[in-house]
Protein backbone atom coordinates (compact mmCIF):
# COMPACT_ATOMS: atom_id res chain seq x y z
CA UNK A 1 0.00 0.00 0.00
CA UNK A 2 1.03 3.36 -0.68
CA UNK A 3 -0.16 6.54 0.70
CA UNK A 4 -0.66 9.61 -1.64
CA UNK A 5 1.16 12.37 -0.53
CA UNK A 6 -0.85 15.49 -1.24
CA UNK A 7 0.93 17.92 0.58
CA UNK A 8 4.09 16.60 -1.60
CA UNK A 9 2.06 16.78 -4.67
CA UNK A 10 0.48 19.92 -4.21
CA UNK A 11 4.42 21.79 -3.79
CA UNK A 12 5.29 20.29 -6.95
CA UNK A 13 2.38 21.85 -8.71
CA UNK A 14 2.53 25.06 -7.04
CA UNK A 15 6.65 24.98 -8.26
CA UNK A 16 5.17 24.40 -11.74
CA UNK A 17 3.20 27.12 -11.62
CA UNK A 18 5.84 29.71 -10.15
CA UNK A 19 8.10 28.73 -13.12
CA UNK A 20 5.61 28.87 -15.58
CA UNK A 21 4.32 31.95 -14.29
CA UNK A 22 8.43 33.28 -14.51
CA UNK A 23 8.56 32.01 -17.93
CA UNK A 24 5.36 33.90 -19.07
CA UNK A 25 6.38 37.26 -17.55
CA UNK A 26 10.21 36.68 -19.02
CA UNK A 27 8.48 36.37 -22.49
CA UNK A 28 7.31 39.93 -22.00
CA UNK A 29 3.34 39.20 -21.03
CA UNK A 30 1.64 40.96 -17.55
CA UNK A 31 1.60 38.70 -14.83
CA UNK A 32 -1.21 36.34 -14.41
CA UNK A 33 -3.96 38.10 -11.92
CA UNK A 34 -6.59 36.71 -9.28
CA UNK A 35 -9.23 38.73 -7.69
CA UNK A 36 -11.06 38.08 -4.62
CA UNK A 37 -14.08 40.11 -3.63
CA UNK A 38 -15.11 39.12 -0.08
CA UNK A 39 -18.38 40.84 1.22
CA UNK A 40 -18.55 41.27 4.81
CA UNK A 41 -16.36 40.49 8.00
CA UNK A 42 -16.45 37.03 8.59
CA UNK A 43 -13.41 35.69 10.11
CA UNK A 44 -13.28 32.44 8.38
CA UNK A 45 -13.96 33.93 5.08
CA UNK A 46 -11.44 36.34 5.50
CA UNK A 47 -8.87 33.64 6.12
CA UNK A 48 -9.36 31.65 3.06
CA UNK A 49 -9.08 34.97 1.09
CA UNK A 50 -5.96 35.21 2.71
CA UNK A 51 -4.41 32.19 2.03
CA UNK A 52 -5.42 32.88 -1.71
CA UNK A 53 -3.99 35.64 -1.66
CA UNK A 54 -0.68 34.72 0.02
CA UNK A 55 -0.38 31.72 -2.42
CA UNK A 56 -0.99 33.68 -5.74
CA UNK A 57 1.94 35.87 -4.43
CA UNK A 58 4.06 33.06 -3.34
CA UNK A 59 4.18 31.94 -7.95
CA UNK A 60 3.54 35.52 -8.97
CA UNK A 61 0.71 35.69 -9.50
CA UNK A 62 -0.87 39.27 -9.06
CA UNK A 63 -3.88 39.50 -6.23
CA UNK A 64 -6.41 41.70 -6.31
CA UNK A 65 -8.23 42.07 -2.82
CA UNK A 66 -11.78 43.18 -2.91
CA UNK A 67 -13.68 44.31 0.10
CA UNK A 68 -17.11 45.32 0.44
CA UNK A 69 -18.69 46.34 3.35
CA UNK A 70 -21.29 44.28 5.00
CA UNK A 71 -23.89 46.22 4.34
CA UNK A 72 -23.06 46.09 0.52
CA UNK A 73 -26.20 46.19 -1.62
CA UNK A 74 -26.44 42.88 -4.09
CA UNK A 75 -26.48 46.01 -6.95
CA UNK A 76 -22.69 47.21 -5.45
CA UNK A 77 -21.48 43.82 -5.53
CA UNK A 78 -22.47 43.22 -9.24
CA UNK A 79 -20.52 46.26 -10.52
CA UNK A 80 -17.48 44.65 -8.82
CA UNK A 81 -17.59 41.62 -10.42
CA UNK A 82 -18.31 43.55 -13.68
CA UNK A 83 -15.25 45.19 -13.47
CA UNK A 84 -12.94 42.78 -12.86
CA UNK A 85 -14.84 41.06 -16.03
CA UNK A 86 -13.51 44.24 -17.98
CA UNK A 87 -10.20 44.75 -16.42
CA UNK A 88 -7.50 42.73 -18.62
CA UNK A 89 -4.94 42.68 -15.63
CA UNK A 90 -7.44 40.19 -13.95
CA UNK A 91 -7.33 36.89 -15.08
CA UNK A 92 -9.51 34.74 -12.44
CA UNK A 93 -12.47 35.92 -10.24
CA UNK A 94 -13.45 34.64 -6.75
CA UNK A 95 -16.56 35.29 -5.10
CA UNK A 96 -15.74 34.23 -1.59
CA UNK A 97 -19.11 32.68 -0.75
CA UNK A 98 -21.55 32.80 1.55
CA UNK A 99 -22.10 36.50 0.82
CA UNK A 100 -24.67 38.33 3.54
CA UNK A 101 -27.96 38.17 3.25
CA UNK A 102 -29.49 40.85 0.83
CA UNK A 103 -26.75 39.71 -1.57
CA UNK A 104 -27.19 36.96 -4.10
CA UNK A 105 -24.02 35.29 -4.25
CA UNK A 106 -24.56 32.29 -6.42
CA UNK A 107 -26.49 34.00 -8.90
CA UNK A 108 -23.91 36.87 -8.95
CA UNK A 109 -21.33 33.88 -9.35
CA UNK A 110 -22.83 33.31 -12.51
CA UNK A 111 -22.63 36.47 -13.99
CA UNK A 112 -18.39 36.08 -13.59
CA UNK A 113 -16.81 36.22 -17.27
CA UNK A 114 -16.63 32.32 -18.03
CA UNK A 115 -13.11 32.89 -19.08
CA UNK A 116 -12.26 33.94 -15.43
CA UNK A 117 -14.17 31.50 -13.54
CA UNK A 118 -11.14 29.81 -12.31
CA UNK A 119 -13.26 27.64 -9.49
CA UNK A 120 -14.61 26.34 -12.92
CA UNK A 121 -18.43 26.28 -10.66
CA UNK A 122 -20.64 28.10 -12.90
CA UNK A 123 -23.15 26.38 -15.80
CA UNK A 124 -21.50 27.14 -18.72
CA UNK A 125 -18.19 25.72 -17.28
CA UNK A 126 -19.98 22.61 -16.20
CA UNK A 127 -21.36 22.47 -19.87
CA UNK A 128 -18.09 23.06 -21.25
CA UNK A 129 -16.24 20.31 -19.03
CA UNK A 130 -19.42 17.80 -19.90
CA UNK A 131 -18.97 18.26 -23.77
CA UNK A 132 -14.71 18.21 -23.24
CA UNK A 133 -14.78 21.04 -24.56
CA UNK A 134 -11.94 23.82 -23.61
CA UNK A 135 -12.60 25.76 -20.34
CA UNK A 136 -11.55 25.93 -16.80
CA UNK A 137 -12.26 23.15 -14.45
CA UNK A 138 -13.42 23.23 -10.58
CA UNK A 139 -10.60 23.02 -8.47
CA UNK A 140 -11.45 20.17 -5.86
CA UNK A 141 -12.06 17.39 -8.57
CA UNK A 142 -8.78 18.93 -10.91
CA UNK A 143 -6.65 18.08 -7.93
CA UNK A 144 -7.88 14.63 -7.09
CA UNK A 145 -6.90 14.09 -11.35
CA UNK A 146 -3.78 15.55 -10.82
CA UNK A 147 -3.37 12.89 -7.51
CA UNK A 148 -4.05 9.94 -10.52
CA UNK A 149 -1.80 11.12 -12.90
CA UNK A 150 1.06 11.38 -10.81
CA UNK A 151 0.45 7.93 -9.52
CA UNK A 152 -0.04 6.82 -13.29
CA UNK A 153 -3.36 5.35 -12.11
CA UNK A 154 -4.68 3.45 -15.13
CA UNK A 155 -8.06 5.03 -15.77
CA UNK A 156 -8.99 3.51 -19.39
CA UNK A 157 -11.36 1.16 -18.91
CA UNK A 158 -10.85 0.89 -15.01
CA UNK A 159 -14.42 0.50 -12.76
CA UNK A 160 -14.74 4.28 -10.95
CA UNK A 161 -16.99 4.97 -8.59
CA UNK A 162 -18.00 8.30 -7.10
CA UNK A 163 -19.39 8.23 -3.98
CA UNK A 164 -21.73 11.46 -3.60
CA UNK A 165 -23.25 13.89 -6.55
CA UNK A 166 -22.37 17.61 -4.91
CA UNK A 167 -21.51 20.22 -8.07
CA UNK A 168 -18.41 20.48 -6.10
CA UNK A 169 -17.15 17.23 -6.36
CA UNK A 170 -18.89 14.43 -6.72
CA UNK A 171 -20.85 15.77 -10.19
CA UNK A 172 -17.66 17.11 -11.76
CA UNK A 173 -15.01 14.32 -11.05
CA UNK A 174 -17.50 12.07 -12.83
CA UNK A 175 -17.05 13.46 -15.72
CA UNK A 176 -13.43 13.79 -15.52
CA UNK A 177 -13.25 10.13 -15.11
CA UNK A 178 -15.73 9.70 -17.70
CA UNK A 179 -13.52 11.76 -20.18
CA UNK A 180 -10.35 9.67 -19.22
CA UNK A 181 -12.25 6.10 -20.34
CA UNK A 182 -13.41 5.06 -17.20
CA UNK A 183 -16.61 3.54 -16.64
CA UNK A 184 -18.32 5.44 -13.90
CA UNK A 185 -20.92 4.91 -11.75
CA UNK A 186 -22.06 7.68 -9.71
CA UNK A 187 -23.58 6.75 -6.50
CA UNK A 188 -25.70 8.96 -3.52
CA UNK A 189 -27.66 8.65 -0.48
CA UNK A 190 -30.67 6.87 -2.21
CA UNK A 191 -27.90 4.08 -3.81
CA UNK A 192 -29.75 0.88 -2.84
CA UNK A 193 -26.57 -1.20 -1.40
CA UNK A 194 -23.63 0.78 -1.17
CA UNK A 195 -21.28 -1.96 0.46
CA UNK A 196 -21.70 -3.63 -2.88
CA UNK A 197 -21.27 -0.69 -5.49
CA UNK A 198 -17.88 0.61 -4.02
CA UNK A 199 -16.61 -3.34 -3.89
CA UNK A 200 -16.81 -2.97 -7.58
CA UNK A 201 -14.62 0.01 -7.76
CA UNK A 202 -10.89 -0.23 -9.31
CA UNK A 203 -11.04 3.29 -8.28
CA UNK A 204 -12.68 4.61 -5.65
CA UNK A 205 -13.85 8.57 -5.13
CA UNK A 206 -15.14 9.63 -1.70
CA UNK A 207 -17.01 12.84 -1.42
CA UNK A 208 -20.03 12.55 0.39
CA UNK A 209 -19.56 14.27 3.84
CA UNK A 210 -19.97 11.71 6.04
CA UNK A 211 -17.51 10.58 8.73
CA UNK A 212 -16.12 6.78 7.63
CA UNK A 213 -18.85 6.20 5.91
CA UNK A 214 -17.01 4.03 3.57
CA UNK A 215 -15.99 0.97 5.96
CA UNK A 216 -12.56 -1.16 5.03
CA UNK A 217 -14.57 -4.42 3.82
CA UNK A 218 -16.30 -2.12 1.03
CA UNK A 219 -12.81 -1.35 -0.68
CA UNK A 220 -11.83 -3.92 -3.63
CA UNK A 221 -8.33 -6.08 -2.91
CA UNK A 222 -5.90 -3.59 -4.41
CA UNK A 223 -8.18 -0.45 -5.59
CA UNK A 224 -7.31 3.26 -5.29
CA UNK A 225 -8.78 5.05 -3.17
CA UNK A 226 -9.39 8.88 -3.26
CA UNK A 227 -11.15 10.57 -0.01
CA UNK A 228 -12.25 14.00 -0.67
CA UNK A 229 -14.13 14.28 2.57
CA UNK A 230 -13.08 16.44 5.48
CA UNK A 231 -15.29 15.99 8.53
CA UNK A 232 -14.60 17.56 12.08
CA UNK A 233 -15.72 14.85 14.66
CA UNK A 234 -15.22 15.10 18.65
CA UNK A 235 -12.06 13.07 17.90
CA UNK A 236 -10.18 14.37 14.60
CA UNK A 237 -10.41 15.52 10.89
CA UNK A 238 -12.32 11.95 9.61
CA UNK A 239 -12.35 11.52 6.02
CA UNK A 240 -15.37 9.97 4.04
CA UNK A 241 -13.58 6.52 4.54
CA UNK A 242 -12.71 4.33 7.29
CA UNK A 243 -9.08 4.74 7.10
CA UNK A 244 -7.37 2.35 9.37
CA UNK A 245 -9.18 -0.67 7.73
CA UNK A 246 -9.22 0.93 4.59
CA UNK A 247 -5.03 0.77 3.94
CA UNK A 248 -5.45 -3.29 4.41
CA UNK A 249 -7.04 -3.23 0.94
CA UNK A 250 -6.17 -0.20 -1.13
CA UNK A 251 -2.75 -0.23 -3.21
CA UNK A 252 -2.84 3.52 -2.96
CA UNK A 253 -5.00 5.68 -0.55
CA UNK A 254 -4.93 9.13 0.68
CA UNK A 255 -4.74 10.10 4.13
CA UNK A 256 -7.36 12.78 5.82
CA UNK A 257 -5.90 15.41 6.37
CA UNK A 258 -3.04 16.13 3.76
CA UNK A 259 -4.60 13.99 0.79
CA UNK A 260 -6.52 16.17 -1.68
CA UNK A 261 -6.91 19.05 0.59
CA UNK A 262 -3.69 20.52 -0.32
CA UNK A 263 -4.48 20.45 -3.73
CA UNK A 264 -7.47 22.81 -4.27
CA UNK A 265 -5.40 26.18 -4.53
CA UNK A 266 -2.77 24.31 -6.19
CA UNK A 267 -4.95 23.64 -8.90
CA UNK A 268 -6.91 27.26 -8.77
CA UNK A 269 -3.37 28.46 -9.13
CA UNK A 270 -2.64 26.47 -12.26
CA UNK A 271 -6.36 27.31 -13.34
CA UNK A 272 -5.34 31.13 -13.20
CA UNK A 273 -2.06 31.07 -15.18
CA UNK A 274 -4.22 29.10 -17.85
CA UNK A 275 -6.39 31.45 -18.11
CA UNK A 276 -4.32 34.46 -18.48
CA UNK A 277 -2.66 32.22 -21.38
CA UNK A 278 -5.95 31.56 -23.32
CA UNK A 279 -6.51 35.57 -22.77
CA UNK A 280 -3.29 36.36 -24.14
CA UNK B 1 -43.43 -8.30 -20.76
CA UNK B 2 -45.10 -5.35 -22.28
CA UNK B 3 -44.05 -2.80 -25.44
CA UNK B 4 -43.21 0.73 -24.65
CA UNK B 5 -45.59 2.09 -27.61
CA UNK B 6 -43.66 5.51 -28.24
CA UNK B 7 -45.90 6.25 -30.78
CA UNK B 8 -48.68 6.62 -28.65
CA UNK B 9 -46.97 8.47 -26.13
CA UNK B 10 -45.39 10.92 -28.54
CA UNK B 11 -49.59 11.49 -29.85
CA UNK B 12 -50.23 11.78 -26.25
CA UNK B 13 -47.69 14.13 -25.78
CA UNK B 14 -48.74 16.29 -28.55
CA UNK B 15 -52.13 16.39 -27.85
CA UNK B 16 -51.26 17.71 -24.69
CA UNK B 17 -49.12 20.40 -25.67
CA UNK B 18 -51.59 20.99 -27.95
CA UNK B 19 -54.32 22.03 -25.73
CA UNK B 20 -51.78 23.88 -23.15
CA UNK B 21 -50.73 26.26 -26.38
CA UNK B 22 -54.64 26.63 -27.17
CA UNK B 23 -55.13 27.22 -23.27
CA UNK B 24 -52.15 29.75 -23.49
CA UNK B 25 -53.56 31.77 -26.64
CA UNK B 26 -56.78 31.79 -24.81
CA UNK B 27 -55.28 33.53 -22.00
CA UNK B 28 -54.74 36.23 -24.25
CA UNK B 29 -50.59 35.67 -25.27
CA UNK B 30 -48.70 35.22 -28.26
CA UNK B 31 -48.56 31.53 -29.88
CA UNK B 32 -44.92 29.95 -29.09
CA UNK B 33 -42.79 30.32 -32.12
CA UNK B 34 -40.08 28.15 -33.25
CA UNK B 35 -37.89 28.93 -35.95
CA UNK B 36 -35.87 26.88 -38.20
CA UNK B 37 -32.48 27.84 -39.85
CA UNK B 38 -31.72 26.05 -42.81
CA UNK B 39 -28.08 27.00 -44.90
CA UNK B 40 -28.33 25.50 -48.31
CA UNK B 41 -30.27 22.74 -49.93
CA UNK B 42 -29.38 19.32 -48.65
CA UNK B 43 -32.51 17.74 -49.00
CA UNK B 44 -32.31 15.23 -46.29
CA UNK B 45 -32.15 18.75 -43.56
CA UNK B 46 -35.07 20.30 -46.05
CA UNK B 47 -37.38 17.04 -45.41
CA UNK B 48 -36.28 17.51 -41.39
CA UNK B 49 -36.97 20.67 -41.49
CA UNK B 50 -40.46 20.49 -43.18
CA UNK B 51 -41.28 17.99 -40.24
CA UNK B 52 -40.69 20.38 -37.13
CA UNK B 53 -42.75 23.18 -39.40
CA UNK B 54 -45.74 20.77 -40.09
CA UNK B 55 -45.25 19.20 -36.45
CA UNK B 56 -45.26 22.98 -34.70
CA UNK B 57 -48.39 24.37 -36.85
CA UNK B 58 -50.39 20.74 -36.05
CA UNK B 59 -49.98 21.81 -32.13
CA UNK B 60 -50.68 25.62 -32.45
CA UNK B 61 -46.85 26.82 -32.77
CA UNK B 62 -45.54 29.09 -34.77
CA UNK B 63 -43.06 28.33 -37.36
CA UNK B 64 -40.42 30.36 -38.56
CA UNK B 65 -39.09 29.44 -41.70
CA UNK B 66 -35.56 30.66 -42.39
CA UNK B 67 -33.62 29.49 -45.21
CA UNK B 68 -30.32 30.73 -46.34
CA UNK B 69 -28.38 29.82 -49.71
CA UNK B 70 -25.96 27.09 -50.23
CA UNK B 71 -23.05 29.99 -50.08
CA UNK B 72 -24.19 32.37 -47.39
CA UNK B 73 -21.53 33.45 -45.06
CA UNK B 74 -20.74 32.19 -41.74
CA UNK B 75 -21.60 35.75 -40.40
CA UNK B 76 -24.97 35.86 -42.39
CA UNK B 77 -25.78 32.96 -40.37
CA UNK B 78 -24.80 34.48 -37.53
CA UNK B 79 -26.71 37.63 -38.23
CA UNK B 80 -29.62 35.35 -38.81
CA UNK B 81 -29.31 33.89 -35.38
CA UNK B 82 -29.13 37.06 -33.84
CA UNK B 83 -32.10 38.59 -35.11
CA UNK B 84 -34.52 35.44 -34.40
CA UNK B 85 -32.55 35.81 -30.77
CA UNK B 86 -33.68 39.36 -30.63
CA UNK B 87 -36.99 38.59 -31.85
CA UNK B 88 -40.17 38.27 -29.26
CA UNK B 89 -42.04 36.19 -31.39
CA UNK B 90 -39.29 33.13 -31.58
CA UNK B 91 -39.28 31.17 -28.35
CA UNK B 92 -37.26 28.46 -30.06
CA UNK B 93 -34.33 28.46 -32.74
CA UNK B 94 -32.80 25.36 -34.63
CA UNK B 95 -29.93 25.71 -36.09
CA UNK B 96 -30.01 22.63 -38.54
CA UNK B 97 -27.03 20.74 -39.10
CA UNK B 98 -24.33 20.24 -41.00
CA UNK B 99 -24.33 23.50 -42.66
CA UNK B 100 -22.25 24.25 -45.48
CA UNK B 101 -18.40 24.54 -44.75
CA UNK B 102 -17.74 28.06 -44.60
CA UNK B 103 -20.07 28.44 -41.93
CA UNK B 104 -19.17 26.68 -38.32
CA UNK B 105 -22.62 25.56 -37.37
CA UNK B 106 -21.58 23.84 -34.04
CA UNK B 107 -20.14 27.34 -32.93
CA UNK B 108 -23.14 29.38 -33.94
CA UNK B 109 -25.23 26.58 -31.90
CA UNK B 110 -23.45 28.48 -29.13
CA UNK B 111 -24.89 31.92 -30.03
CA UNK B 112 -27.98 30.82 -29.78
CA UNK B 113 -29.81 32.57 -26.76
CA UNK B 114 -29.98 30.01 -23.85
CA UNK B 115 -33.53 30.86 -23.29
CA UNK B 116 -34.80 29.85 -26.86
CA UNK B 117 -32.20 26.72 -27.07
CA UNK B 118 -35.21 24.10 -27.80
CA UNK B 119 -33.14 21.80 -28.60
CA UNK B 120 -31.24 21.93 -25.12
CA UNK B 121 -27.47 21.22 -26.58
CA UNK B 122 -25.71 24.71 -25.88
CA UNK B 123 -22.51 24.17 -22.80
CA UNK B 124 -24.49 26.81 -20.72
CA UNK B 125 -27.87 24.03 -21.20
CA UNK B 126 -25.83 21.36 -20.66
CA UNK B 127 -24.78 22.97 -17.27
CA UNK B 128 -27.91 23.70 -16.03
CA UNK B 129 -29.22 19.64 -16.61
CA UNK B 130 -25.85 18.91 -14.62
CA UNK B 131 -26.52 21.35 -11.75
CA UNK B 132 -30.25 20.78 -12.21
CA UNK B 133 -31.33 24.33 -12.56
CA UNK B 134 -34.10 24.93 -14.38
CA UNK B 135 -33.13 25.23 -17.97
CA UNK B 136 -34.61 24.08 -21.55
CA UNK B 137 -33.32 20.01 -21.68
CA UNK B 138 -32.23 18.06 -24.84
CA UNK B 139 -35.21 16.34 -26.91
CA UNK B 140 -34.28 12.94 -27.20
CA UNK B 141 -33.20 12.08 -23.48
CA UNK B 142 -35.89 13.69 -22.06
CA UNK B 143 -38.14 11.71 -24.36
CA UNK B 144 -36.56 8.50 -22.82
CA UNK B 145 -37.46 9.82 -19.42
CA UNK B 146 -40.87 10.02 -20.17
CA UNK B 147 -41.48 7.09 -21.15
CA UNK B 148 -40.27 6.12 -17.98
CA UNK B 149 -42.62 8.44 -16.38
CA UNK B 150 -45.62 7.65 -18.29
CA UNK B 151 -44.80 3.62 -16.95
CA UNK B 152 -44.61 4.51 -13.83
CA UNK B 153 -41.07 2.87 -13.52
CA UNK B 154 -39.37 3.38 -10.45
CA UNK B 155 -35.91 5.05 -10.49
CA UNK B 156 -35.33 6.04 -6.89
CA UNK B 157 -32.24 3.59 -5.90
CA UNK B 158 -32.41 1.60 -9.11
CA UNK B 159 -29.18 0.68 -11.06
CA UNK B 160 -29.20 2.30 -14.07
CA UNK B 161 -26.77 1.61 -16.51
CA UNK B 162 -26.51 4.25 -19.85
CA UNK B 163 -24.24 2.48 -22.64
CA UNK B 164 -23.04 5.33 -24.93
CA UNK B 165 -21.62 9.00 -23.53
CA UNK B 166 -22.50 10.79 -26.88
CA UNK B 167 -23.29 14.57 -26.12
CA UNK B 168 -26.80 14.46 -27.57
CA UNK B 169 -27.90 11.33 -25.43
CA UNK B 170 -25.73 9.52 -23.51
CA UNK B 171 -24.61 11.96 -21.03
CA UNK B 172 -27.60 14.41 -20.78
CA UNK B 173 -29.58 10.54 -19.72
CA UNK B 174 -26.96 10.02 -17.17
CA UNK B 175 -27.43 13.11 -15.53
CA UNK B 176 -31.41 12.65 -16.23
CA UNK B 177 -31.36 9.65 -14.03
CA UNK B 178 -29.15 10.96 -11.28
CA UNK B 179 -31.63 13.73 -10.75
CA UNK B 180 -34.00 11.28 -10.68
CA UNK B 181 -32.40 9.47 -7.76
CA UNK B 182 -31.13 6.30 -9.62
CA UNK B 183 -27.27 4.71 -8.97
CA UNK B 184 -25.97 5.50 -12.95
CA UNK B 185 -23.01 4.06 -14.61
CA UNK B 186 -21.92 5.57 -17.86
CA UNK B 187 -20.22 2.55 -20.29
CA UNK B 188 -18.71 3.48 -23.38
CA UNK B 189 -16.64 1.46 -26.32
CA UNK B 190 -13.72 1.37 -23.33
CA UNK B 191 -15.44 -0.84 -21.05
CA UNK B 192 -14.14 -3.73 -19.76
CA UNK B 193 -16.78 -6.35 -19.50
CA UNK B 194 -19.55 -4.44 -20.94
CA UNK B 195 -21.88 -7.82 -20.59
CA UNK B 196 -21.10 -7.80 -17.19
CA UNK B 197 -21.99 -4.18 -16.14
CA UNK B 198 -25.75 -4.52 -18.65
CA UNK B 199 -26.47 -7.30 -16.35
CA UNK B 200 -26.70 -5.23 -13.05
CA UNK B 201 -29.18 -2.94 -14.70
CA UNK B 202 -32.50 -2.41 -13.49
CA UNK B 203 -32.94 0.06 -16.27
CA UNK B 204 -30.76 -0.37 -19.30
CA UNK B 205 -30.50 2.54 -21.95
CA UNK B 206 -28.46 1.77 -24.88
CA UNK B 207 -27.92 4.63 -27.11
CA UNK B 208 -24.59 3.50 -28.89
CA UNK B 209 -24.90 3.13 -32.35
CA UNK B 210 -24.27 -0.22 -33.10
CA UNK B 211 -27.04 -2.63 -34.32
CA UNK B 212 -27.59 -5.55 -31.85
CA UNK B 213 -24.68 -4.57 -29.76
CA UNK B 214 -26.38 -5.92 -26.52
CA UNK B 215 -27.76 -9.26 -26.59
CA UNK B 216 -30.50 -10.57 -25.15
CA UNK B 217 -28.49 -12.59 -22.10
CA UNK B 218 -26.82 -9.35 -21.06
CA UNK B 219 -30.69 -8.27 -19.82
CA UNK B 220 -31.66 -8.94 -16.11
CA UNK B 221 -34.28 -10.56 -15.75
CA UNK B 222 -37.27 -8.10 -15.57
CA UNK B 223 -35.20 -4.94 -16.63
CA UNK B 224 -36.50 -2.32 -18.49
CA UNK B 225 -34.68 -1.25 -21.67
CA UNK B 226 -34.98 1.81 -23.56
CA UNK B 227 -33.19 1.76 -27.01
CA UNK B 228 -32.86 4.99 -28.37
CA UNK B 229 -30.26 2.94 -31.82
CA UNK B 230 -31.77 3.25 -34.78
CA UNK B 231 -29.54 1.55 -37.41
CA UNK B 232 -29.93 0.71 -41.05
CA UNK B 233 -28.79 -2.23 -41.75
CA UNK B 234 -29.00 -3.90 -45.33
CA UNK B 235 -32.47 -5.90 -43.78
CA UNK B 236 -34.20 -4.04 -41.54
CA UNK B 237 -34.25 -0.72 -39.07
CA UNK B 238 -32.04 -2.33 -35.97
CA UNK B 239 -32.09 -1.02 -32.41
CA UNK B 240 -28.89 -1.11 -30.43
CA UNK B 241 -30.40 -4.48 -28.61
CA UNK B 242 -31.20 -7.20 -30.13
CA UNK B 243 -34.51 -6.95 -29.43
CA UNK B 244 -35.99 -10.59 -30.12
CA UNK B 245 -33.44 -12.26 -27.83
CA UNK B 246 -34.33 -9.01 -25.03
CA UNK B 247 -37.90 -9.65 -24.64
CA UNK B 248 -37.97 -12.76 -23.62
CA UNK B 249 -35.97 -11.05 -20.25
CA UNK B 250 -37.55 -7.59 -20.07
CA UNK B 251 -40.28 -6.65 -18.34
CA UNK B 252 -40.74 -3.09 -20.74
CA UNK B 253 -38.77 -2.55 -23.60
CA UNK B 254 -39.20 -0.18 -26.66
CA UNK B 255 -39.29 -1.60 -29.91
CA UNK B 256 -37.51 0.14 -32.78
CA UNK B 257 -38.43 1.86 -34.89
CA UNK B 258 -41.80 3.03 -32.71
CA UNK B 259 -40.02 3.41 -29.22
CA UNK B 260 -38.07 6.63 -28.49
CA UNK B 261 -38.12 7.91 -32.16
CA UNK B 262 -41.20 9.70 -32.29
CA UNK B 263 -40.78 10.93 -29.02
CA UNK B 264 -37.77 13.66 -30.07
CA UNK B 265 -40.09 15.71 -31.65
CA UNK B 266 -42.86 15.89 -28.93
CA UNK B 267 -40.44 16.91 -26.31
CA UNK B 268 -39.40 19.68 -28.68
CA UNK B 269 -42.90 21.28 -29.25
CA UNK B 270 -42.89 20.73 -25.42
CA UNK B 271 -39.93 22.47 -24.83
CA UNK B 272 -41.00 25.79 -27.52
CA UNK B 273 -44.14 26.10 -25.44
CA UNK B 274 -41.89 26.01 -21.79
CA UNK B 275 -39.88 28.68 -23.38
CA UNK B 276 -42.74 30.41 -24.54
CA UNK B 277 -43.95 30.34 -20.90
CA UNK B 278 -40.87 31.52 -19.12
CA UNK B 279 -40.28 34.36 -21.12
CA UNK B 280 -43.72 36.00 -20.58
Amino acid sequence: MTLIDGKAIAQQVRAEVRDEVAAWVAQGHEPPGLATVLVGDDAASAIYVGGKQKASNEVGIRPFDLRLPQDASHDEVRATIHELNANPAVNGILLQLPTPPQVDGPALTTEIDPRKDVDGLTPISTGLLSKGLPGLRPCTPSGCMELLRRHDVQLEGAEAVVVGRSDLVGKPISAMLLAANATVTTCHSRTRDLAEVCRRADVLIAAVGVPELIKGDWIKEGAVVIDVGMNRTPEKLAGDVEFDSAVERASLITPVPGGVGPMTIAMLLRNTLEAAKAAA
